[in-house]
């Protein structure tokens, strides 16, 4: 069976809709995420492209309500060591909502599996390809759960020793994220930390090069 | 304005599709991608989430020839210096079709950019969120160009510095994929590295754990 080519416009509408209305979010309702609905989810997940196809993502549901506690508690630490770091921008920071851990719907915790070692198409020079893949994976998730009307936030603030001990992990596996997914109010208009004032996005223009870097800009 | 939550039923879909239909494409046909059609996804890429809306990616669109063959040159070098790290797997590697860098419409240099050490928000810890970033961005526009009928490769056998040097990159920027673009004659129903026999997709069950770790599976 030959797969059909082109999407047709609305289709092609659609996806481009769930790219520009995805948003990294904070505030969320009560309510649990429909067990059908986070397997859709995690299906797509495992569907994202993996470098040498080692599917490297390891994806753990938080259901134990201490152990979410303790995974904010890590969170609450660190938000706090890097407003420290942040220096004179440290009280702006501590004044951003960065997570949803406590509220949202569901957490899970998306990891790289162990015995990486060994996989060494497309990462003997590049091995942190795998991280590259679990975040396609991630985006796959965020982008499908925005089309079921389902928000999302990516936490990285934590120490990897201390998520890893939580949760049992081997040494050989790493916790990339705390994710935040749920039921929301509302999706953000713009980007949360553009809103407020943190960050502006920059022109497309100054991302995009032809043939050689441009070093004036950076 | 309210942003509409839920999207409609063949909205959703036409996400979902995009997400299970996208592949590692590394069979193109003649012919270059519409300048409009190119910026809509770089567009796309750069709708991404980012860590503290830092923005890392910057794309590099090649349009001189004698770069693109060099680029070409890059990867068969590291081809061979794969194969060789695969031992008994050395000779199975170098039949797999890897790239499809002198047939593709259009070759991009995604990197991170310079001066990437000052941003902290999400990195005190995880400072490789950056890569998680423009992997999104990357994801992002492999799914708008399966929607648009447009095949994509992610190409990451190359030796970093000699792609920043042909780039005239700085030092602290970083190149982390060769993305092949194009249009295609098809798009393959399954992965080519799971129909060619290289790797099989795992039972999904195998990647989601609950609350801990379960070490019997790495």
């Amino acid at each position: 069976m030959q797969v059909r080519m082109r999407f047709d416009d609305a289709e092609i509408a659609a996806v481009y809709r769930a790219i520009f209305e995805r948003r990294d979010i904070r505030h969320f309702k009560p309510g649990n995420v429909e067990t059908e609905t986070l397997k859709r989810l995690l299906r797509a997940a495992h569907h994202a492209p993996s470098v040498g196809f080692m599917q490297p993502w390891r994806i753990i549901h938080i259901t134990d309500p201490a152990l979410r506690v303790a995974l904010h508690n890590a969170v609450e630490r660190e938000r706090r060591a890097t407003a420290a770091a942040l220096g004179e921008r440290g009280d702006e920071f501590m004044r951003l909502k960065v997570e949803g851990i406590l509220e949202c719907g569901e957490v899970l915790v998306a990891a790289l599996m162990d015995g990486r070692d060994k996989y060494i198409f497309g990462r003997r020079t590049l091995p942190e390809m795998d991280l590259a893949s679990i975040a396609c994976a991630i985006q796959n998730i965020w982008l499908a759960a925005r089309a079921e009307g389902l928000g999302m936030g990516w936490v990285s603030l934590f120490e990897v020793d201390e998520v890893r001990r939580l949760l049992q992990m081997p040494k050989g596996a790493k916790p990339v994220a705390i994710l935040c997914l749920g039921h929301v109010e509302a999706f953000y208009e713009r980007p949360m930390l553009e809103a407020q004032g943190w960050a502006s996005r920059v022109p497309l223009e100054t991302c995009i090069f032809e043939n050689v870097w441009r070093t004036d800009e950076s």
